[in-house]
């Protein structure tokens, strides 16, 4: 038994540069044909006025793909974007589960006040830490227990899983461009200058936190763009 | 606590018949206003033309709503559906989830033989029903009753649900077209006509079987081509 | 030969209403099956929310299909609209087109000022107007003679109607959703109140309007939240 | 003037080859993460079964980019395809459209012979040639001359380019995987080995078998599965 209060997320492969948006972006007002490799002084501002605009087109010819781990309740709201990704993930019926199981971390705010979509957290007293910790270990552990011991009389994985938490950690490959990723971003960090608040769980921002360092990273001038107009995906 | 093994698919709303595939159809050879109101006799043939030769877009101007209950494992499985399908879903997090579980019924074949993309499954002995009953009852009784421990202490809905197994009952509702539906219905259903095999796990067949019947009776000339051409989506 | 400066628009059939949207959201919170009948005076305020905080899912259990005649300059812009939208057109390859041909109406701006994404439009001059009046005329004419010279002949439709000009009339069905209607909207209306202003040409902003109306009239609590949140798509 | 009988397509980039494919669906069955780059000799089986049992997913996770030059009325056809498919094309708003038209070349079959869905296509005798050249010929040439004067008086590009026809050219960047390229491929070519027959215009056809060719060398085993499956998209 493995418990875990953190995600994984790794970028497998990506074809996406700031350069892309500015070429492909350039088709509607010179048209011919760009290499899109050679960056120019003007892409930033281009980026710019096509992120505050709202042009979103030109960002969807570039491509991510990602390798995550995360438990089951994160990837059940993942899978919901629906525009602009594409999933393959661990199955339940082709394979045994492996005992990794989400607990989580001692900081982890606990309690929830507020109404529904103004829920503000704030930390857990010792009780109730001591709870949390202590009952996902104890239910992880009995149903792992029982899972395995359903295999081993040969009932169907398909089965023998049902009696699993949505705590327990799957993998998936995701594939999307920087449109559908920034929408994705917009509704699942919280950021101060958002100019349209979200209220994600934690635990799919920490999905989506790693998500945006790689898009920082490989599209600096887009991600900028984004961020001075107020976290908006095109 | 309540144990299921059903599932529920309602039909809340729906525009949908055959005629609007036809007058759709028609625009492309005739052009100009029909209002989608009258039925003629070469509907029928017009219909099983378009699905023979994989004319899909005529059968998107039509809409299904359906509401469904049944376990997150089976949810998990049809939220994969994207193109065509649009999603509601209760909220761990907004509302508490209710002591509704699902177990198979005695019929339900327990035993998987062969390789991955052609299991086959056979009924499980004594000793795998009485397992599964058993440890599928007991887990999510204590899995459940952890949880609204947890909620007790003023724990976080979004917290504590992490315990709960993914037999546990969610509703949602869907709304699709008739051609997203067939796509869907290709993939989740067995049937020995069809053109293409597939191997569904039995609990979404469950709802695949239900949604047909809707499509069945609403559009029973696409369903009828849909058969005749071997169960294959335009 | 038919000259017209206007689009038509008409609203085929529709299953969306403003409970509609109420009743897909309360599943979140409330869980459980309700008729998608019984508005309440809360609808208004529920909807206004998930415009505000875009939560744009419930607006997709709705359904308008449309049919329209437009010039094909006019359909080229709007077939780029592809989440939510379904189409099917006359078909040049199999029907005759007709001699219906767009010409702009006395009062249409005829100057472009200004810079791409802020260009603004001015009246024409007697002398622009009437270039523009009698070359359309002329071309229009000449082309569809031409056209159906070559049918005579034996050309092939799909050949022949190569010498067509981009004025020419076609007609189709569009089939979306309220959320996917929004998303047009915002791009391809002009409106003070926007928070994200468009540049759309006159020609498609005509249809958006005509489609506008019938949103308004069908759906008056979510095009009211729309209007109110700066006609941003939730 | 340009008259031209060919089209351009030129892949721009691309992050796809057949080890994505098969190392995205083998999250399923062995789960964990790969990285994308080791191919095994397994590969081309398990691509074969993919595409037999039609799992499409593990096929999304590539990507190309096209550059595409060809008349508007191809492009037309073109942008009906919408599910993994992006575009950004040259505007005639936003820049004066250069005078290149389409003309057939002399093979070119000019007469229809059949039904909708059936139409044979034969060789024009010589008056239907020289009829189809010398009309395309004189028709582009004074519309585009009409276009210039037009733009010369200061008329808006965007109520100028009205009088052009559909055979002149205009360029465009396409993105899309292999699931939606295959998908497109099913339907705009002719193959005696397709499952299913489809019956393009020749002209969409000669952009497809440019992609094809590039598909074929970038993603071999996953084109030979594609082939021997019946060119029936997953």
């Amino acid at each position: 038994m493995e418990f875990r209060s953190d995600v994984t997320v790794d970028l497998i492969k990506h074809a996406a540069t700031d350069t892309d948006v500015a070429s492909a972006a350039r088709v509607s007002t010179i048209g011919g044909e760009s290499r899109f490799t050679e960056a120019t002084e003007k892409d930033a501002g281009l980026i710019n006025y096509l992120m505050r605009d709202r042009h979103g087109s030109p960002f969807e010819h570039t491509s991510f793909t990602f390798y995550v781990e995360g438990p089951i309740f994160v990837i059940r709201e993942f899978f919901r974007h629906r525009a602009g990704w594409s999933y393959n993930e661990e199955s339940g019926r082709y394979k045994q589960l492996q005992p990794v199981f989400y607990k989580p971390a001692d900081g982890r705010p606990l309690r929830q006040i507020g109404k529904p979509g103004k829920y503000e957290f704030t930390a857990g007293d010792y009780k109730q830490q001591r709870a949390v910790s202590g009952d996902i270990t104890r239910i992880s552990t009995e149903a792992y227990e029982t899972y395995t011991r359903l295999l081993d009389l040969g009932v169907a994985r398909e089965v023998a899983r049902m009696v699993l938490p949505v705590n327990i950690y799957s993998s998936f490959y995701a594939t999307c461009n920087a449109r559908s990723l920034m929408h994705f971003l917009s509704l699942r960090t919280t950021d101060e200058t958002a100019k349209f608040p979200s209220f994600p769980q934690r635990e799919i921002e920490m999905v989506a936190e790693k998500m945006e360092d790689f898009f920082h990273f490989h599209m600096p001038e887009t991600w900028a763009a984004f961020q001075r107009n107020g976290r908006v995906a095109p």
